[in-house]
């Protein structure tokens, strides 16, 4: 009790030692493709079909044996029957997107005929196979559309359908256990009005929970468990059926900090206590295959350990692809930042025009800085501060 | 029939000119906190309740009156009684987030003291105040916590639980009608075999839609019209009620592109033709109050009008805020990009390490090069391409 952490574990170590004790899901289920965006898949997709299943023209224009328009210029035009058939000496009308008849092997633009009645007029030479799409050029049956693990947005949904699916397999969302502990916590179901003093409203499990969804996650909610050892443990038992349990608080070292020595009790302690300022209590194990994370009380020190550890153990085990990097802003400081060498420092910041300004003086109690910030910069472990003006990679806040 | 467009306005220009027409919605509805993330606040919102709502300890450890640990060091320590309540000469134990008592100004932290039995040995001096969250410290009532606008995030869900909201009044999501028209289309829902010759599945307009959703808007989807300029108008003014209307096709230069000339009819065309690659024939107009974009039938060139045009006014619809800029991965080509003079050039790119890679030869026709893409980059219309190794802003595919 009232002891430092003696164990610190940098973010780095600490996420390598999370992520390697999960695995991403195997479950798949089907979904509609109007369900489909944010979902991975489950498996590889070939092409079941040929895009475009026919010859398609590209253009409004003639169907033309090539060889009929050789020479053809517009001092000098050949003369071509209009017909519903291309046979030598004859074309067909056809518009963008249209068959091109099996006779025809171009098509050539209106913008180079001229047609009077039955004749037209071809002021240019088109060679074989010019703006006919061909019978799967776009895709052909086999072809690899899709890997494993990719993530669908609507464009891909639109390829998905244009080979005649309707649904699609995809890897199951984990399911998370969110589980709010500590004596002060008053349930936001039961209390409507402010609480006695010395108790609050259990808003972190539902920041948890909210972000879990964001990230690809199902949250089950948990009730709030008392700081009672036995009943942490038996909290952390029920739940062994989720793919991810989340315990809010209890994570210190105080008296009433049980969630460690719970874990630790029926599983594994990986980290205890990280190099992350706010965030420093996060402790993550694993119980069976069920890897834990063990989230600070203060709300934003929580919120770090979400976006720090949970983030991209979620990531891991929805198989989402986690080679595209993070995109970012690059801005210029507006003030100093001052930093704990061993920490990484996670700023939240404002942006202001094409530079971004520091909350400062915002302790890891306040969530309102968060609330205020548009995003969040890191200071790595090794680097004391920056100063203004200097450039720094911004993250948007999800 | 058969003319190049004789207008083209600048995707800048055109964009203008589209949002110029577009307000955000006035209609609000309240939603449960759980399900606001993504939303936009109808309006500010302003705390109702201090927070915390009374004295809060930041730390495990002793409440006291400061006045009694004066000149209190390891050398030199005060000793006071410990107690249930704080007075001259007496302490109490509290733990993080406890109600400081009334009689106490400041909580010394347990690893300045010694306690043996009833007496707490002080070990350093404290100053009021110290370690004592005040009333209202975090969010007092009246504060702006939130502007109108605002999009919530997971984290301001928690800022609003903490306030004591249970719901929180959102704006409206944007209707928009998807309407697909072109003869040449059958719907999926009719028809799981490939279609016959000249015929393709309606893509199109599953794209948009599923789009339309990722933006925050509600897409409804309209039945396939044909090229028949009549039933055209009919299915606009049926879908007068919508805050946007998108038509997918019909709006090139053919002999069956009616859109331009049926939005002409009813309301007023704002841009016929955009100097965007792909993405010429976008269209863009209003009727009534509503506005509309009619979407090339070329299923990447109607991404591009997508992503240009639509997602701008759905996200001015939507009340989202525009002034947050896109964040984008800085990245050296891997090879050269050709670009026409006086066109925004949509390239589709794959991540390749530190660098990308154009796509190329893939014509406005072929969505599986969109499903090969990580993401896009845009060549400005003044700009005739770029060298491998230059640096391109890379914007991930949504």
């Amino acid at each position: 009790m009232g002891k430092i952490f003696n164990e610190r574990t940098s973010v780095e170590v600490a996420l390598t030692l999370f992520l390697e004790q999960i695995s991403p899901l195997r479950a798949s289920e089907e979904v509609r493709l109007e369900a489909s965006v944010g979902r991975v898949l489950a498996g590889a997709v070939l092409a079941g079909r040929n895009v475009p299943h026919y010859r398609r023209s590209a253009m409004d224009g003639y169907a033309v044996r090539a060889s009929d328009t050789q020479g053809a210029s517009p001092a000098n035009p050949v003369l071509l029957e209009l017909s519903d058939r291309v046979e030598e000496g004859s074309c067909a009308w056809i518009h963008t997107g249209g068959p091109v008849p099996e006779e025809a092997d171009a098509v050539l633009m209106v913008e180079d005929t001229v047609t009077t009645g039955d004749l037209v007029e071809i002021r240019a030479q088109v060679y074989p196979g010019r703006n006919v799409g061909g019978i799967g050029e776009d895709m052909k049956v086999g072809d690899l559309i899709f890997e494993k693990g990719h993530m669908l947005r609507p464009c891909d949904a639109a390829v998905l359908a244009s080979l005649g699916f309707e649904k699609v397999p995809v890897l199951r969302k984990p399911l998370v256990a969110v589980i709010p502990t500590g004596d002060e916590l008053v349930s936001r179901d039961k209390v409507r009005e402010v609480p006695p003093p010395g108790t609050v409203l259990e808003t972190n499990g539902l920041m948890a929970g909210l972000y879990v969804e964001q990230w690809g996650g199902i949250p089950r909610y948990s009730e709030i468990i008392p700081d009672d050892p036995l009943k942490l443990k038996e909290a952390l038992e029920v739940n062994l059926d989720a793919d991810m349990i989340l315990i809010s608080g209890g994570t210190s070292v105080g008296k009433r900090d049980h969630a460690p020595e719970a874990l630790e009790g029926l599983g594994k302690l990986l980290v205890r206590g990280v190099g992350a300022v706010p965030g420093k209590p996060t402790t993550l194990g694993i119980i069976n295959d069920v890897p834990v994370a063990c989230l600070p009380g203060y709300p934003v020190a929580g919120l770090v350990a979400l976006y720090f550890f949970v983030r991209a153990g979620l990531r891991k085990l929805a198989g989402r692809p986690s080679e595209i990097p993070e995109p970012v802003l690059k801005r210029r400081l507006a003030a100093k930042v001052s930093s704990k060498i061993g920490y990484v420092n996670f700023v939240r910041v404002v942006l202001e025009g094409d530079s971004v300004r520091p909350l400062m003086g915002a302790g890891a109690g306040v969530l309102s800085s968060v609330a205020k910030a548009d995003g969040f910069l890191l200071v790595p472990e090794n680097v004391e501060g920056y100063e203004p003006g200097d450039e720094v990679d911004v993250f948007l806040m999800e």
